[in-house]
């Protein structure tokens, strides 16, 4: 069976195909960050009274045209508003009453004049340095947000003022949808768990703990299978297992030849199994697979972890994000910074490239520094603060280019 | 007393004297986003072994010298290094051994050869069509990383890269700075449990929500004490268990004057007590409040949940990140996109101002549209995508300008 190599972008339309995990209700103080399945609407007026917005006197605004700070008006303070309670008091003609932010205002005010334009001559007098319309410093029913309005829409990953303002609406409930929930399988022969000592020839399993910390990053739920080894029915009995507790299996492999045929024979022989990719036209991480085993997404991924992470920035990424139903938002893609390329960086067209930089700060500016070094190699992942993107059709960049840095 | 309205700079200044909380040793798999309390140091060298980067042959490099495509060198297959053991085979002269990515290299040999520039004539005659150099396509151990070396540092927040790292060095468990704990407070006689239903009068709880939901984006662990009316006995009880509980206090008053000076009050009240500040010149957020009781922060925030959002992303922001021990990186900032203004935004000088904006795609670039509204609305604040600066020497911006805004 012959495979063409995908391009990014059609990897990731492959990838946007897939439909989101169902939705669940949760409580609202735990819903920092989770993405909701239903739009919110307001189930009341937000307040749901006359409101003051500033620390001052409630009165009638027209009993203030004119004042100034050389004629003031002159009004009786009859009382004051307690916080939290419906005033006792109703203004009659050439009265004031004392009022808080946030109280409400008394029968027969209309307006807030700040504390800052008021004297009190005694206890009961008060001077008004300046005029103030009708609905001055307050603030009405229904202003804040109305009754039937669409607060927050569905694919919304909540933010921390979202939860608040929900919490305004007496939202004690939230629709959401799940996490994703991620099987991550390590194979490899050689590969040992993270607490024994490696005899010659045998390393510890890294990428189980990298794309488990990844998971968490993008808010999905990682479902560790643990260590499998390069053999067919185990693989295969690790796979099953993750497709059914899991929205997706990613499994990493070594990079060898022989272990990628063996994980592309293993989704093979499951049913309703369609393999939508073998192969990206990116460096690192060419060795990607995507197949669909009935609606799930499986991954096979590079088995050195620097080009598993690139793959995980790349198409994982939006992978879970498309399962998680999210809308794609501003702030949720990576931070990048602008930096001057310190040395020319060769790249093969046709091929997309993602360089490992470390930024050196100089002066107010960022120089990105290619960190190269043989594949396979982890050290360069502490080293790199992020990756810098080579185009496909462009044959390499030189040295003082600006480049764009996607923080990682 | 006379309390001198401190700018940005002060305050920053003033959080950074804060001391880091202590620190605690966790498993690795549970370390993701957590701040290193001491240098990692690697325990041994990385790889242990003699390694093969590439899928091939191992060889002595000096037989392929001069080979290539018209003549190869001519070598005898004797074996297969078998992954995860150390080879059974030992080469002689003439011979080479079928070896995979990450297999150990056997006695005898010192490079590899890529796959791809060999060719199999029958099942033991190879022929190399290219030379290759000593150390080719091999990892020596200590390649990667050496006994000793520093591999992250004190202060560092872990990303899955490096939790990956940790796990190939054997690091079992981690030690890091705790996660500060804030304790949150909600005053006002008019606020009322999020799951009752307001009175004229009454508003339901949003600060606590709001400020827990902000803790867990920032890495701090809320504990939220419930609320507590304006009254000096209750608020000082509830102070002092926060105190207890918590490495920091965070009061979020009404936004009246008298629920400020309640606050000072009951602060005041606590023995070893230093106010450090009183009033911050930014707009929104002016009525905050920096005490030190005994070596803690205690804040009084803005009761307006928009006035206390802009104080969190300025001043709690970096204030946990100083608790928590967290050496500032880049990535940790929140993202930027620069934007033009839709119109002009008015600011009083000597004061820095933060204004609210909604972003609006326009092309390939980004409008930024102020938000105005009444001081206290809430739906300001599902509405904006971020904060533009103004500056404390600037009088205001342009209808044009190009600014940067703080995406949140």
């Amino acid at each position: 069976m012959f495979f063409k190599v995908k391009t990014t972008e059609e990897v990731l339309d492959l990838i946007r195909r897939f439909k989101a995990v169902g939705e669940e209700t949760i409580p609202l103080a735990d819903s920092f960050g989770r993405v909701l399945s239903r739009d919110v609407i307001s189930p009341e007026d937000l307040p749901g009274f006359l409101r003051s917005s500033m620390d001052g006197y409630a009165l009638k605004a027209k009993e203030t045209f004119g004042a100034s700070e050389s004629l003031p008006a002159l009004l009786e303070v009859i009382g004051e508003v307690a916080m939290g309670a419906v005033p006792t008091v109703t203004l009659r003609e050439g009265t004031a009453v004392k009022i808080s932010t946030g109280g409400m205002l008394p029968e027969g005010s209309d307006a807030v004049v700040m504390i800052e334009h008021c004297h009190l001559v005694d206890e009961t007098t008060l001077e008004v340095a300046r005029a103030v319309s009708p609905q001055e410093n307050v603030i009405r029913p229904g202003d804040d947000l109305v009754r039937g309005a669409t607060v927050l829409r569905r694919g919304w990953t909540l933010r921390p003022q979202d939860v608040g303002v929900m919490a305004g609406l007496g939202s004690t409930e939230v629709h959401v949808f799940r996490r994703p929930r991620v099987a991550i399988i390590s194979t490899g022969d050689e590969v040992i768990p993270m607490d024994q000592k490696p005899k010659p020839g045998q390393v510890r399993d890294i990428n189980t703990y990298t794309l488990k910390a990844f998971c968490e990053r993008i808010g999905a739920d990682p479902v560790v299978t643990g260590l499998c080894g390069d053999d067919f029915e185990r693989l295969r009995a690790t796979v099953a297992g993750g497709l059914a507790e899991a929205d997706t299996v990613w499994i990493s492999g070594g990079s060898s030849v022989g272990v990628r045929d063996l994980t592309v024979k293993v989704l093979e022989s499951f049913e309703d199994m369609e393999i939508l990719v073998h192969g990206i036209s990116i460096s690192p991480g060419k060795p990607t697979i995507l197949a669909r085993i009935g609606s799930k997404g499986v991954f096979g991924l590079p088995g050195h972890t620097a080009s598993a992470m690139v793959v995980a920035e790349v198409f994982l990424a939006p992978f879970v994000s498309t399962l998680g139903g999210k809308t794609p938002h501003l702030a949720e893609g990576r931070s990048s910074v602008m930096a001057t390329l310190s040395r020319n960086v060769e790249s093969t067209s046709g091929r997309e490239d993602y360089i490992r930089v470390k930024l050196v700060r100089n002066g107010d500016e960022w120089t990105a520094e290619p960190l190269f070094g043989k594949s396979g190699l982890i050290s360069t992942l502490v080293d790199a603060d992020g990756l810098v993107r080579v185009g496909r059709n462009v044959e390499g960049l030189y040295q003082g280019d600006m480049v764009k840095v996607i923080l990682f």
